[in-house]
C-alpha cells in the first residue's frame, strides 16, 4: 500500500461542502469516485478538514491508501482526466505511510474576500461577498488584530457546532485586511478553527467596519464569550481555504 | 425621448452572443426585456459591437432612448435589480442625443487570457484558455509588435465574416502580452477589428510561442494576406471586452 497526497482547488458553488453530506454532493465524494474510476480500488480520501458548502478550496490536502502502481505525480493528471471543471487536483505525491491529512496541521489559512462598491461585480459573484455601504477599512483592520494569539473563541462558534464550548480554545498567528482594487481580503492563519468561526470574525468586522460595533468588539466578545457580542456569519461563499501547513510539508510551497 | 448610456459588464458563458440570435439566450436580448421591465417601453438596445458565445465584457457600452422620468443614474440600479448575475449594469448615464455606442467608437480594447501549467486551474476555467504547452512568451511578444499599425488583416479574417476582404484595412494601437503569475494576457487596442481577428492573431501567436510558426508570422501573414499563414481560431473563453473609446467618453475612466 502507498498513501498518495493530493493538493485540491475546488470552487465550491455547486456542492454541498467537502465532506459527504445525505443532502447534495460532496466533493470528497466525486474524488473517491475518481479515485475508483482510476484504480479500481475503493478508497477512503481524508481531507485537511471539512469546508461548508459553497466555500472554496485554491489549497485543500487530502490523502488515500492504494495499491496501484501509478507513479505518485501521475495521478494528479489521471484524477483530471475525468473530474468537473470546477475540481482540480493541482499535485499528487507519495506520502511518509504515517502522514495524516487531518491530524497532522499544524496551521491553516483562511482568506475571506469582500467586493465593495455599488453593483455586485460579475466575475467575483461566486467568490466574494458584496457589501455596499462605506466600511471604514482602518477600523476593521485594527478589530482584526485583537483575533491574533490563544484565545477563547466561544462567542465564535455557531450555534449547530459539536465542540464543547469549554474547548473552543484556539490559537490565532495572523490576522489581517488587504486590498486591492474594489476587493478587500481577510487573511487569516491560526493553528485551528471553530466551526463557522472565520465567518463570524468576518461579519464581526464588517459590523466594525459600519460603525455598528466598536473597534474592539473581537476582545469584548472574547472576553465575555457572548455570541450576541459578535456580527453575523459571513455568508459561506467569500471564503476559501487558501493554505495548509504540516511539519513536513506547506501548500504554499506546492503551489 | 432621453438617451440612456449604459456600461456592461458580462460573464458570456451562459450566453450565445451579445446579439439576439435565433440559437440560444443573448445578452442584449436579456437586458432588453429587463429595459421593458422597468419602463414599460420596448426599447431597442444599441451596444458597441457584437460579442460571440462565451467572449466576456468588462466594459460593454450600449444605449438605448426612453420616456421613462427616472433619474439617469438610477437605471443601473433598477435594471440589476432584475438582471441574472452574470450581467451587471456598473453605470448609467444621459448621453448626448446624438450619442450612439457603435457608430461613434473610435477605438477599442481587448484582453485575451492564456494560463499555463500543467492543469486547467478551477477559477479562470471559463475566463482563461489553458495551454500545457511549453511557451516562449519573448518570441510571442516580439511577434505581438507586428500587428501594431495599419494593416491589411484580411488574412485574419473569419471564413464566415460578411465583410469584404477589399475592406479589411485596420489600424492597430497598441499589441503586447503581459503576464501575473500563471496567467498571460494579450493586450491589443485599435481602431476596429474584423470578425474573429484579436482569436486568430492570439492563435497565431500561439504557434510562435510554441515554435511551430516564426516571430514574423503575423507580418508574413499581413503580407501575404493568405489564412494558411495563421494560426487557428483560439477559442472565445479567453476573449474578454476591456475598454470603449468615444471622442468625449473613455469606459476607462468610468469604470
Amino acid at each position: 500500500m502507498r498513501r498518495i497526497r493530493l493538493l485540491i482547488e475546488y470552487d465550491g458553488t455547486a456542492y454541498a461542502g467537502w465532506q459527504t453530506q445525505s443532502n447534495g454532493l460532496a466533493i470528497q465524494q466525486v474524488i473517491e469516485a475518481q479515485i475508483e474510476a482510476v484504480t479500481g480500488e475503493h478508497a477512503a480520501l481524508h481531507g485537511s478538514g471539512r469546508t461548508d458548502s459553497r466555500v472554496h478550496a485554491a489549497a485543500q490536502v487530502a490523502h488515500f491508501d492504494t495499491q496501484a502502481r501509478m507513479p505518485a505525480d501521475k495521478f494528479a493528471f489521471a484524477l483530471n482526466a475525468g473530474l468537473p471543471r470546477d475540481i482540480r487536483i493541482l499535485r499528487s505525491d507519495e506520502a511518509p505511510s504515517d502522514f495524516h491529512a487531518r491530524f497532522d496541521v499544524i496551521a491553516k489559512q483562511y482568506r475571506y474576500c469582500v467586493q465593495t462598491g455599488p453593483h455586485a461585480r460579475v466575475f467575483t459573484r461566486n467568490t466574494a461577498l458584496h457589501v455596499h455601504a462605506p466600511l471604514d477599512v482602518e477600523k476593521m483592520q485594527q478589530a482584526a488584530q485583537y483575533a491574533v494569539g490563544v484565545h477563547d473563541f466561544r462567542a465564535f462558534m455557531s450555534a449547530g457546532s459539536t465542540i464543547d464550548p469549554d474547548h473552543a480554545v484556539r490559537e490565532i498567528f495572523s490576522s489581517e485586511w488587504t486590498s486591492a482594487g474594489d476587493l478587500l481580503y481577510y487573511n487569516v492563519r491560526g493553528k485551528g478553527f471553530l466551526y463557522h468561526m472565520v465567518r463570524i470574525l468576518v461579519g464581526t468586522m464588517l459590523e466594525v467596519g459600519k460603525g455598528k460595533l466598536p473597534v474592539n468588539a473581537i476582545e469584548r466578545a472574547v472576553t465575555s464569550g457572548q455570541r450576541c457580542h459578535t456580527g453575523a456569519t459571513a455568508p459561506a461563499h467569500g471564503l476559501t481555504l487558501v493554505r495548509v501547513e504540516y511539519p513536513h510539508f506547506d501548500t504554499a510551497q506546492w503551489v
